[in-house]
């Protein structure tokens, strides 16, 4: 029989949200690898993307791989047998952390769009509760890649000590248009299905057919043309049906990207990909000043370390470039590395050679 | 009173396409500006992309702008003066040319899905019939922006002799996966809408919503990063309701994109839009022997020019690269030229200067 290894952090207090709202008692799911040192002093925490659980990696609770399978257990670049490692299902999501599909204590239903309006900084807090809770004073880093590394940001600006050293990944101090405008379509895929019923579906009739598409943007632009090119270059497929009509699937590519969607679009809650995908549109580190040693000026940070992609168009090269301008003009020791790998966006999930060296290395 | 300045050729005999059906007598609206002159030497034939109508410019009967307006007229880079240029729209699709919205004299009613597998070089045979129609022996240039540039090809393999000199601008040999898919995913979100009804919608109820998602994509991906970040960085619209939803539009970019698309989405047939959709990923110009000088042996083309742009990602620039070094292998003169423009794949539409420059020089 398979261990359960999802902890869960329930809050004996209210969260205050950013837009003034609150939630009663929300709920934290996560998972832990590895063990916690006497001075508590070697803890990682893993702020993850829009769309992993917690279970970023196998353990012995759970044998099943996780998303980030290759970077994280004993030996490998996040060493297990040297770091605690701590990973949690982001506020907002649906994978046993508090969201749009759990339930409303004032209502006893799901919340649905009764949900508060999520922001990043959200995230942000209930990770710094759950640090405390696990009676963590001091992280040893906090590692975001993507969405996550907005959550990081906001970590370490909510909570200026609370760790030594930060890795950033393919993120950005906010989004720039072209990546707005491709999540406002994947929204606008999700809410114009009809069995969206402006957020109150039947869980027996998933607005499907808009998560299809929605997945399908997602994986066509979280990569590269190159890789497309490498992979399927024109092939079609076989066994193409002889009623097929011109407009079935018939390339390699499309249909991977159509059908691959399968296990995505059957697991996660439309709301909680609809919330989560706007607080990333929403997000910006420098809301306040405009600045980011202003906003960082409090941080006792040591080290920072912002890896990006050539490939990523979503969070493009640039958006790293500027964290790293900045965060050396905050006085914080930051180095800055251009992997060339060819999937995009996605790089991270994918390419755990590049990966796991330019963590590994800044680690030891 | 508005003239009308469309001209119809309504062919005297079927049309046989490349997959063995025929089209009895189908119609090629078209336009025509400026003069043929005595030796019917000075015809230009301007092939377009997949959206365009005949109205490339304006002109005596019809003052309404153009989508080549900047480019085409007296003194301009295609100088009516001189040239007689002719655009017609193309087979597929809804502006007057024969296509699925068209009456199937079969059924007397409009073919929708019965309309028949559609091949860029049905669109080019057509055309031909079309030069041949108008009196021409042989053009003195094709140009073929977008998917014209497949026609264009096209029209000179079937048709060796017909031109004197080509302009291919953001084009390919065939398409690559990266589009395929973008296009792909454009033709899920319009038969995925209920309205469309397996290509069977009323009139009265068009599958607006999936055209209005599908053009979305298009005008985002068709443009470049840079251009969305220039034009609207993070601004947001001004008078967001006070009933707005989280999901409403909120950034300008969103706003834009999703409102912008009113005119398309009400005038472009849905079915014409998939027909030339697939037809697009379909063509491969080298299908034959895979050599683009085997191809085009027997051509009596003098000279090439191939234009692209650098931030195109539908039709990378390295297409148009390779369009011109088989072109040379094929002891064509070729000649190819980069653009530094920040519109993408649109750029031939809106960055009149350097186009008109380009098109300009390589006419005179």
């Amino acid at each position: 029989m398979k261990k359960v290894s999802v902890q869960n952090y329930s809050m004996q207090s209210k969260l205050e949200l950013k837009n003034g709202e609150i939630l009663i008692s929300p709920n934290i799911a996560y998972e832990t690898w590895g063990n916690l040192n006497a001075d508590l002093s070697n803890a990682i925490l893993i702020t993850t993307g829009l769309s992993p659980s917690s279970h970023a990696a196998s353990n012995e609770h759970d044998s099943q791989k996780g998303w980030w399978e290759k970077l994280i257990g004993p030996n490998k670049a996040i060493d297990t047998n040297q770091f605690f490692v701590i990973c949690a299902n982001s506020l907002g999501s649906c994978f046993g952390s508090t969201g749009p599909s759990s339930i409303n204590p004032k209502t006893n239903q799901p919340y649905k769009l009764l949900f508060p309006k999520l922001s990043i900084e959200d995230i942000a807090s209930s990770l710094i509760r759950l640090t405390n809770h696990l009676g963590i004073k001091q992280l040893h880093t906090i590692v975001g890649p993507s969405m996550g590394g907005m959550t990081a940001l906001s970590i370490v600006k909510q909570s200026p000590e609370i760790a030594k050293q930060m890795i950033l990944i393919s993120t950005s101090t906010s989004s720039r248009p072209f990546s707005i405008a491709l999540r406002s379509l994947q929204r606008k895929m999700i809410t114009s299905d009809p069995a969206w019923k402006n957020g109150d579906y039947d869980l027996a009739d998933l607005p499907l057919e808009g998560m299809r598409l929605a997945r399908f943007l997602g994986m066509v632009t979280y990569r590269s043309p190159e890789e497309w090119n490498q992979r399927f270059g024109r092939e079609l497929i076989e066994n193409i049906a002889t009623n097929a009509s011109l407009f079935d699937n018939t390339f390699q590519v499309e249909d991977y990207l159509h059908n691959r969607s399968d296990d995505f679009i059957k697991n996660f809650d439309p709301n909680s990909y609809l919330y989560l995908s706007r607080a990333i549109d929403l997000f910006d580190v420098m809301d306040e000043s405009n600045s980011l040693p202003e906003e960082f000026k409090q941080t006792t940070l040591k080290k920072i370390k912002i890896i990006g992609v050539n490939s990523d168009y979503i969070f493009p090269f640039e958006c790293q470039k500027e964290l790293n301008e900045k965060f050396l003009l905050s006085g914080i020791e930051s180095e800055l590395i251009k992997l060339q790998s060819i999937q995009g966006h996605d790089s991270f999930l994918v390419d755990d050679l590049n990966f796991g060296k330019a963590i590994f290395k800044f680690l030891q």
